[in-house]
C-alpha cells in the first residue's frame, strides 16, 4: 500500500522533532508568551515584510477559522465565502456555532470572483430591507482552494480592492499556503498576501508540523483581547512552546518553502504520471492536490493498493478522487504508484 | 394615498379589540397559564383535529422560527430551507445566532421539492466525510411562501413522507396561513397541515391580530421544558393573555377563516384589476401577495399615490413590486387604486 | 378571591385600549418606524431631559435585558449584577444563551454597592491572570430591585461614578420604574436616571401597558445597527405601533406617573393594613412590592381568599410571600383583603 | 533561576518524544481514527476497568471542559461547579460562550459538598418558579481541585449518589488526575473514578504530554455524533496521532502513574523543606501544588531566583503563592530552591 490520501498522513518534519527534543527540558512560560513563540513571530513578520503585523499561534484549521472569523465580525455580520469553501461545508457548522452566518457565493473551481463580491455587497446595501438581513462583514478565501487552485496576484488584488472599498476585512485561509507559494504557476508571494489581506494564516498541520497554524494580523489590527477570545473558545494552548518551536523551525533556513517545493515537485511528477497513463483530470490544479475522475470499477481496483481520497460522485459510474502529495511524499511512493496504475 | 404595502399596516380586527376591552380588568395569571390561552389552545386543537397537539403562543414570526428551530434541533444539526425562505434571508441571521446553519436548497417560486430534499439527505449520508458536516435535522417550508405561492396537498404529502423516511421533523411557517387556507386554488386544509407537519404555526400578526403566532406541536412532541426554552430566548410574554385572548377570538365563530377569505376576495379583485390594466405579473400567486413588474418610471409615478413594497430589481429599468391585501383591505382601497392605475 | 399576586394581573390602562381602538385602522409602516413610535420617543426624551437620547421599544423584560446586554458587551465581557438580580436568577439563562457570563456580586436587599463594584473591577485588573477571565463590561442594576427597594440618588451617583471611572456602561432595569419614581421615599427623578445611566428601560408591562419596554440609550450611544441586532434576537415587532401607541399614551398628560402614584398610594395603604394587623415584614420596601413572612398554616388559610406570590422559604415553618399592587389595584381590593386578613 | 511556576513548564516526557519520532513516518488516517488512538483507548479502558467506556482525545483543558459540558447539557440546563472551579473563573467564559450558565456553589478548599449539591437541586425543584430558571444539568468537580486538594472516596461516592438520585451526570476535571491518584493521602483509584463518574478526563498536558486530555465516557454514554460536536467546536485534531501516541505511551508500562509518583515525591520533599524553613501554608495540599503565604518583601526577594505563581492577595502585606512540582521536577531543582529559601 502507498498513501496519497491527504497531506496530513505523516508526523512532523524531522527537524521539528529534533528541535522539540533539544528544547524539551527548558523551563518556559505558557500560553504563547515564551521566547520561541516570539522568535517565530519575528521570523514570520520578516518573511511577510510586515513589521506592523501581529502573529498568534493556534492548533488547527477549523479552530483558526472559527476564532478569527467570530473575533473580527460584529454580531450583525456574516462572512462571505465560496459555496465550496471549507467553512461553508466541512467544518460542522463551526461558524454558525459561534453565531454567524456564512454568506455563500457561487465559485469557479473553488475561487471567488472580485466582481461577484462587489455585486453582492452593492445589492445588499441597495436593498431597502437590508437592516433585516445579515451584513457582509468579511470575505473568506482559501489559497490554495479546496480544489487545489490558486488566485493570481491580479485576482487577489482585485478582491482586496473590493474589500477595502467596502471596508470589510479580507481573510485568507492558508491551511496549505506553502503549497500555493511553491507552485510553479503562481505569481503570488508571502509579502503580497500580507499586503493584500487583513488577516491570514500560514498552515502548519499540512505543511510539516504536528499541528499548528500561524495567524497573521497584517497591520496592527489584531482584535482587542485576542488572548481572552482564544481562551473563551477553548483555543489557547497551555504549552504554547509546542507551536512556537515548530514555527520557529519552519521559518529558519527557509525550511517551510523548501519542503513546500518538494511537495510541488512530487505533485508535478504525479501529474505527469497520471497524464501519461491517460487519466482524466477533473480540473487543472497547480498545487499538491490533484483531482482525477475514475470509473468506479477502476477506483475499486486501484484502492487495493493505493490510498486516495474519495471526493465526490461525478456521475452514476464515475467518482472524483483526490491524490495529495506533501512534504513527506517520497520518490519511492511515486514509484510504487506507477507500478499500481 | 392608499396602501397595499404589506399585510400588517393596520391594527387588529375590531372583535379582538372588543374582547381585549371586555376582559381587561380580569385578574389572570401570567406566562400563558391563563384560561384564555387554554381556551384558544383547545379551539385550535379542535380546528386542527389533533387532540394530541400542544399549542404555545409567541409574539412574532422571526422569534417563532428561532425558538422552534433551535429548540428542536440537536446542536450538530441544521435546518433545510429554500434559498428564498424567510429564515434564509430576512431574519438577520436569527437561526445562526442560535448556533445553527440554514442549509439552503434551490427552490422554484419559493417552494422546495420533495425529490430535492430527499436527494440532499441521501447525498449527505453517502458522503464519507459527513461527520464533518452539518446534519440535516429539520425541513422548514413557508405556506404561503414568501412569493405567495402554495404547496398542493400532494406536494406537502411528498415532503412529509421524505421527512418521516429520514426521521426529521417538518416545520411549516404559517405567518400567512389563513391566506393560504382561504385561497381559491388550494386543496390543503388545516387538519391536513396538522397531520403532515410535526410543528407549524398559525400566523396572527398578518391575519388580524396585533401580534402573535400560535405554534402547534402536532403529536405530543413539544420539546421538553419548552417554557424554559422560550424564557431563555426572551420569548415568554408576561401577559400571555394578550395572545390567548386574540387567538381565542380568531378561533371563535370561524373569524380567522372569515377574514382570510375577505383578504383573498380582495386579492382576486386586485389581480383582475391589474390584469385588465395590462400589468405584467412576475409569477402567478393564489394568495394575498401579488408581484408585478413595473418599469421604474411607472413605479415612481404610481408611488405618489399608492404604497406598495419594493421587492427586488428585475433588470436595469424594471422592478418587482409587491401588492398585499389583508383582512383590513377595503373596497374603497381597491376603488382608489383603480383610479391611480 | 382578590389578587395581589403580581403587577401584571390586569390588561392595560383603559386609555391605552382607547388609543389602540382610535388608531386601529390607520395605515402605518412596520418595525417601529411609524409616527407613534417617533412621538413616544420624543415625549420620553423630553421627560428624560435628554435631547441626545435614542429610544427603542421592545416587548418584554427578559427580552430587553438580553438584547441590551448582548448588544453592548464585547464577546470577552460579562455583566456585573446582584446575585438576586433578575438576570442572575429568573431569566432562564437568557444572558448566557447570548454567550455572556453574569458576574454575580453579593447584594443587600437586592442592591449593589458602589464600593463593592469598584473593588471587584480593581481586583480583576490587578490579577496577573485576568486575560483568562471574563472582563467586567457592564453593570446591571434594577430600580426598584427585585425586593422592591430603591437606590438613593447618592447611591446611584456613586455607582455611576465607578462605572465611568472604569469606562463601563451602567444599565438600569426599570421594569417597575414608575413605581420607583412615584415612591414617597425616593429622591431619584427620571432625568437623574437618564443622566447617571448609559442605558435603561422604562417598564410598560408592569405599569399600565399590555406589553412593552422603552429602552433609552441616554447619549447618542445606541449600538450600531441596533435594529438588526433586535431582528437577529427575534425581538423586532412587526406592528411596532402596538408599542409606540402605548408609550405615547403613557407619556401623554403624565399618565405614566399618575398611575404609578396610584399604585404607590395603594401600596402604602396595604403596608399600613398589614402593619396594623401585626404582620411581619421581611424587609422595608418603599414601592409596590411588599414582602411578608407568614407561617405556613397562615399562608394556606389566607391563600383560600387572596392570591399572593410565594417568594422563598424563610425557615421550615415560615415562608416569604409577596403582595404587589399596581395601576389596576382598587380600593375594593384593599377592602376585601382587610376582610380576609 | 529555578522554576516551580507551574506543572507545564517543560516539554514532554522523553519516552513520548521517542515514540513520536519512531512512528513519525507511518502513514496514518486522521481525526482520531488511527490505530494509536485505538490502542490508547483500549489501554485506558483497561486501566479504568470499564469495557463499556468510550475514550476521545482533545487538546487542552478549557477546550475539553467546553466540549464535554456543552455536548452533554440540554440547552435549558447549566452546570453546578465550585465558585473556585476552573470553569467558574479561569476559562474566559468558555462555558457561557457555548450558551450555558455555570451554577456556582460555595466550596471549601476548592471542594463541593454532596449535601450542598443535593440541597441546591431540591431547592430548585421546590421553587414554584423554577421553569424560569436554569436547570441544574450536570455537576463539575476538579480532582485534584484548583487548590491541590482531593476528594476522599466517600466524598466522591456521596456526590455520585446525589447525581444519580437526581439523574444528572457527574463530570470530573482530571487535568492533574495523575497527581491525585499518586498522592500519599488518597483512597481513590482510577477504577473508582470511572465507576462513580459519568464522564471525566485524564490530564496529559500537565502530566507528561506536550498537550492532550483523554475524555472517558464511562458507560456507553458518549453523546451522539460526538465527533461532529468536536469538529463544530474547533476541537477535532487533524493529526489525531499526536494525541493517540502520547496517551498510548503514558498508559504503557505504567508510565502515567510512575511520573505522577515522581511529582508527588518531589512535592512531599518541597513541603518538608518549606515547613523546615518555617513557611506558612495557606492550606494543606496532598498533591503537587503547594500554597504558601509570603510577605510581599519576602516574595520580591525570593522572586529574583525562583519562579513561582502569584495566586491571590492574602492581605495588604501578604500574598498567596503557588509552588508546583511535576513529572519534570528534579532533585537539582529542590537543591537550588533550598539554597534560595
Amino acid at each position: 500500500m502507498v498513501s496519497f490520501e491527504s497531506d496530513y498522513i505523516a508526523g512532523a518534519h524531522p527537524k521539528i522533532l529534533e528541535r522539540l527534543a533539544e528544547t524539551n527540558m527548558e523551563s518556559l512560560v505558557g500560553y504563547g508568551e515564551d521566547r520561541y513563540c516570539r522568535m517565530a513571530e519575528e521570523k514570520i513578520k520578516k518573511a511577510c515584510n510586515r513589521p506592523d503585523a501581529k502573529v498568534h499561534f493556534l492548533v488547527g484549521g477549523t479552530q483558526t477559522n472559527q476564532v478569527v472569523i467570530s473575533s473580527m465580525l460584529a454580531d450583525y455580520e456574516g462572512v462571505i465565502a465560496a459555496t465550496s469553501g471549507h467553512i461553508s461545508v466541512h467544518e460542522g457548522g463551526a461558524i454558525e456555532f459561534s453565531g454567524h452566518k456564512v454568506l455563500a457565493l457561487e465559485a469557479t473551481d473553488g475561487k471567488l470572483n472580485a466582481g461577484n463580491i462587489d455585486a453582492y455587497v452593492n445589492t445588499f446595501y441597495a436593498d431597502g430591507n437590508h437592516e433585516h438581513m445579515v451584513f457582509p462583514g468579511m470575505v473568506y478565501i482559501s489559497h490554495p482552494t479546496e480544489y487545489g487552485t490558486l488566485y493570481s496576484k491580479d485576482e487577489l488584488a482585485a478582491i482586496s480592492a473590493v474589500c477595502r472599498k467596502h471596508n470589510i476585512p479580507l481573510f485568507l485561509d492558508g491551511a496549505r499556503l506553502g503549497y500555493g507559494l511553491a507552485s510553479r504557476q503562481t505569481d503570488v508571494t508571502l509579502p503580497d498576501i500580507a499586503e493584500l489581506c487583513d488577516v491570514f494564516y500560514i498552515g502548519g498541520t499540512k505543511v510539516g508540523a504536528l499541528c499548528g497554524e500561524a495567524v497573521v494580523f497584517t497591520h496592527d489590527n489584531a482584535p482587542k483581547h485576542f488572548i481572552t477570545k482564544m481562551k473563551q473558545r477553548g483555543a489557547l494552548l497551555a504549552k504554547g512552546r509546542l507551536l512556537g518551536i515548530q514555527f520557529d523551525t519552519l521559518f529558519t533556513d527557509n525550511l517551510y518553502m523548501e519542503i513546500s517545493h518538494h511537495a510541488i515537485e512530487m505533485a508535478e511528477r504525479l501529474k505527469s504520471l497520471l497524464k501519461e497513463k491517460g487519466y482524466r483530470f477533473y480540473l487543472e490544479s497547480p498545487t499538491n492536490q490533484q483531482f482525477i475522475i475514475l470509473d468506479n470499477a477502476q477506483m475499486a481496483e486501484l484502492g487495493k493498493h493505493v490510498c486516495m481520497s474519495f471526493w465526490e460522485k461525478y456521475d452514476d459510474s464515475h467518482t472524483i478522487v483526490r491524490f495529495a502529495t506533501s512534504w513527506s511524499t517520497t520518490e519511492e511512493d511515486l514509484r510504487k504508484l506507477e507500478e499500481y496504475l
